[in-house]
């Protein structure tokens, strides 16, 4: 256990420099601490993106293939993933699959196709929550949980034993039916949505409803749905009894709520069997 | 030609009933125009739809599977037709099958479930289109297509003869893979977009090229995505360029423009061979 070497990058949006300052200020206080390794290209500007797709793929991969880290850390979420995953999944080697993999949100389309890879991949907090208001708890779970696979910062429901994963509602409904998706069978699979109409979310669940009746999934459960858009008219149903009644029509079993968001107390979630 | 019955229904959002009796005067003075018929269910409301899901579907089968109409129009868009979808697919009868569905945005789910069962779909406007600048224009364009088959009102590029169909992005991205998803072999498929961030909009791309790339489609034809919502920081690429490369890299030829959006320019796409 303890005194692991992660590598964080950046395949979305950059990563701003003060931040990464507190985030080295505070792993350092944690005692037989990882050490991180700040991927150059964390700073990168190109527009919307930290570097340009070839830039963020190539730090990626400079990190998941070499052999000296154990864990591969996604600094933060914005867009982009979607957009190397392909290149980056194309090209990596042996050491890339002997590590760990954390991140969500955006990152959601490159821990799909890892996972869908065989490798081990986690949904939970990243470097830019230490920006949120209590963040630098979030951040000290996951460095506690990459350090030394911590028990205490897995989502609570893990404990029955079944196999997980975890997406943003939106990302997961973009890399279905692509070479992303993994294969959720007798999964139980966590959702969380930030900032969108409740309307849009029963848009998605129609979409994701409709792919995942027939995945063979052990059901889903429903994480934070926070900061949601004020619908006008007001929608008559709220976000879990948006996700039952599609689950309902679709058979998929509703197994309760999942603590898991966009927020500090997101939980980590490591895929498949453990 | 000429003189046609249309029902008019709102599978999604609520008709404004003093748009109505605009439309009713503008359909007035069209010379051996149609006759318009306005379910009642046009002016229900509950919550954000015009009627709860059992009022929209028996709405949108009385007026389809009834003989004495050539035509069913939908009212507007908003969100709601994919809620109904599956049930109105299924109790369509023969007379169904006989007459035309015109309409655009989120009216899509329906149209690509109708078409996928072998009904005569176009994308074109709508009635609420009357409350846009120059709406007038476009509500005629429908009529007179309707009414009589006005080859004026039709898209440009469909001169060249391709089967065709049109869909909003967002729209088409979370119907594939569905029950609705109709059968685009050869076709022309013309996309336009409204109010989303060019992210997204790249996103969407994501998904759909990767999606499309194996349906042998003839090619892609970019429609107007108007009111672009502002980026922070600046995505480097517009609307077109977004396209162009996801197509490229999912090899499917890209052809151009498209004189189709959320607008009053808005014209008629037939879908499938004419």
């Amino acid at each position: 256990m303890g005194t692991k070497r992660i590598g964080i990058v950046a395949p979305a949006g950059r990563l701003d420099p003060l931040l990464a300052e507190r985030l080295r200020l505070v792993a350092g206080d944690v005692e037989h601490g990882p050490h991180l390794f700040l991927h150059p290209q964390c700073f990168l500007s190109d527009g919307h993106f930290a570097g340009d797709d070839e830039a963020r793929a190539r730090a990626f991969l400079d990190v998941a293939n070499d052999p000296h880290f154990n864990a591969v850390w996604i600094a933060r979420g914005g867009y982009g993933s979607c957009r190397i995953a392909e290149r980056v999944l194309g090209e990596l080697n042996g050491y890339a699959r002997e590590k760990l993999y954390l991140g969500y949100s955006d990152a959601g389309f490159l821990l799909a196709g890892l996972y869908a890879k065989g490798c081990r991949v986690a949904h939970g907090p990243m470097p830019a929550d230490l920006a949120r208001p209590g963040g630098e708890a979030a951040v000290l779970r996951a460095l506690s949980w990459l350090n030394s696979a911590d028990p205490g910062a897995l989502e609570p429901s893990l404990a029955d034993g079944s196999p997980a994963a975890a997406f943003n509602m939106v990302v997961l409904s973009h890399l279905l039916g692509t070479a992303l998706e993994p294969d959720l069978t007798d999964h139980v699979l966590m959702l969380e949505e930030v900032s969108e109409y409740l309307y849009a979310i029963d848009r998605t669940m129609f979409h994701l409803s409709a792919h995942l009746a027939l995945r063979g999934l052990a059901g889903i459960r429903l994480g934070r749905v926070s900061d949601i858009l004020p619908n006008d008219p007001v929608f008559a149903e709220n976000e879990e009894e948006i996700v039952k009644r599609w689950c309902s029509k679709a058979h998929i079993p509703y197994l309760g709520r999942a603590d898991i968001g966009h927020d500090a107390d997101n939980k980590i979630v490591p895929f498949g069997w453990r």
